[in-house]
């Protein structure tokens, strides 16, 4: 039940149910009583965004992320800033880039505005190691409010964290591509992040199964456009891989770009699996193969984490969800 | 000169420029000296993402857009919220959604935080007229607080409008699709905005000179997925087109599958031109033709007119950003 289906059973705006809700003198006595019985009858509990002008204001959370310009972590703002409007609280989003101390900046600038809790988007918040004490400033942060991860894991009070099981998904994925014959993989990626080392670690273990190791480990940066990834490629002598598993959807596609310029087929002579199941997979020609990080779902968690704790009930230090390969055009099992 | 800058010279990281800024005592009395000197020999100024936990704090400008999952919103908010951040502004980000009351429930919800200004992104905020009534919320809004339009005009005290000229843009890449001896043109869209009417605009009036029209005005809707707009196209009875222009590259990216699907040469029976210059345009095999829309300028010119107005000199009520097509393999001119 939200201001939508409130709005439609009373025949009235949404605009209006937020009048009504806020007591505005500009919306008539019968129409203010339908919408409160409406809202009676189902129980309705009015939201911050539904309040508009409402009373209890001034209810904040932080997000934060490297870059909200990147596919995944724009829609994971979209995602929680939705969900967090929904539940009564304003968002103050903070683009932090990947530089250690600018996280570290980051998680301050926002604990000054004393908001009602943080959540960090993405491994770079986080360790490979959830001791370590590389992420101190997590837990430092977490005496004053709340922290959730989405997609690293801090251990420390007062920090909760949804991690997609990204060394799992790659192992299960590199699995499949050795059944199917594949020998000599490439890892492809453009940061090195406790996300993207797990990928890597997973591949790894996989081919050790085999007695087999990673062609190579590239890393092609930040600056991470489809046919940059393409003609760094296409640059390096020598190169010889029948299968490329690469961190992201983007050098996915350059891989995928690459093998056209060198006139390999595609799974035929070379596989290619993405990750994130972006809107980039499906344009490709052919789709790629990609793995589904299931960022909603962590996104949810961490909504249901928020929730839990903002009201007082014990929420999980860490939940994990199952990454899974979605098969398109760039595999052929 | 920024805080990258200052720290390089220094020799330091700039979490220690940083702490100097804030006079921390965790840093060496000559570390501070050495920081503080290349900072008045380069007349440094600090902004309030390098105060970190500074002291002229809770500056708050309230952004908001349709969705920021959306690729060309996503790049605007990022630029924004970055520019923003170095001038010493907290960004509250708000995703209104498409709908007219929704847009209007956003404004008023950010200016109860009592924002310092308001930036609206996207054309869903204007109206086709700037002089509509139905934008006096946006003028409301303006009694209280600064806003700032990214490519929507409205007309008003105290408002801000970057515009790109999309019915330019459109008008001359119509008349070079008819140059090229193309005669039946589909316009493509999923939503319709002032900026999407514009786009229309400028197709018809390049196709109304040789006595032409439109083909067809589909609107696909908001669930623009690139597969979905293929399978749109796939259903049509009798389509018979030899260029397609669509309002943005998703749209454009489904155009090409559909196509394909059907079994024409783009661009040897199909022109295909885009919009917005996104990644997709280069994913696509052949890469798009799209024009691009200047967000980037925009979102400049944006922070230039807030940087006056908040600094109490005149910015100026509209500027246009000149869009211009990128010629790439869907076209042949």
């Amino acid at each position: 039940m939200n201001i939508y289906d409130v709005a439609e059973l009373a025949g009235v705006s949404i605009a209006t149910v937020s009048r009504v809700l806020n007591d505005s003198p500009n919306v008539a006595e019968k129409t203010k009583q339908r919408v409160r019985e409406v809202m009676e009858e189902h129980s309705y509990v009015p939201s911050g965004f539904s309040r508009g002008l409402g009373l209890n204001a001034l209810k904040t959370i932080g997000l934060i992320c490297p870059d909200a310009a990147d596919d995944y972590m724009a829609k994971a703002v979209a995602y929680l800033e939705h969900s967090l409007r929904d539940y009564g609280y304003d968002c103050i989003l903070c683009c932090s880039g990947y530089a250690y101390e600018d996280c570290q900046i980051a998680v301050s600038a926002l604990l000054r505005r004393r908001v009602d809790a943080l959540v960090l988007i993405g491994s770079v918040y986080a360790d490979d190691d959830p001791d370590s004490e590389q992420v101190n400033y997590i837990r430092e942060a977490a005496r004053q409010t709340p922290v959730f991860l989405i997609n690293g894991y801090v251990r420390g009070e007062n920090i909760y964290c949804a991690v997609c099981d990204d060394y799992d998904a790659s192992y299960s994925a590199v699995k499949e591509m050795l059944a199917a014959g594949r020998r000599k993989i490439l890892f492809l990626t453009d940061v090195h992040t406790v996300s993207t080392n797990l990928k890597r670690k997973g591949c790894e273990a996989a081919l050790a199964e085999e007695g087999l190791a990673l062609q190579g480990d590239l890393n092609v940066g930040l600056s991470n456009q489809i046919n940059q990834t393409r003609d760094y490629l296409l640059k390096l002598r020598g190169l010889d891989v029948d299968g490329i598993f690469a961190a992201n959807d983007a050098l996915a596609a350059g891989a995928l770009k690459y093998a056209k310029r060198r006139g390999l087929a595609v799974p035929g002579d070379l596989t290619i699996i993405g990750y994130n199941n972006s809107e980039l997979s499906v344009c490709c020609d052919p789709e790629l193969s990609t793995i589904d990080g299931r960022e909603s779902r962590l996104c949810q968690i961490a909504i249901d984490s928020i929730k839990l704790c903002l009201s007082g009930r014990a929420a999980s230090a860490r939940v994990f969800a199952k990454g899974y390969l979605i098969r398109r055009g760039t595999t052929e099992f």
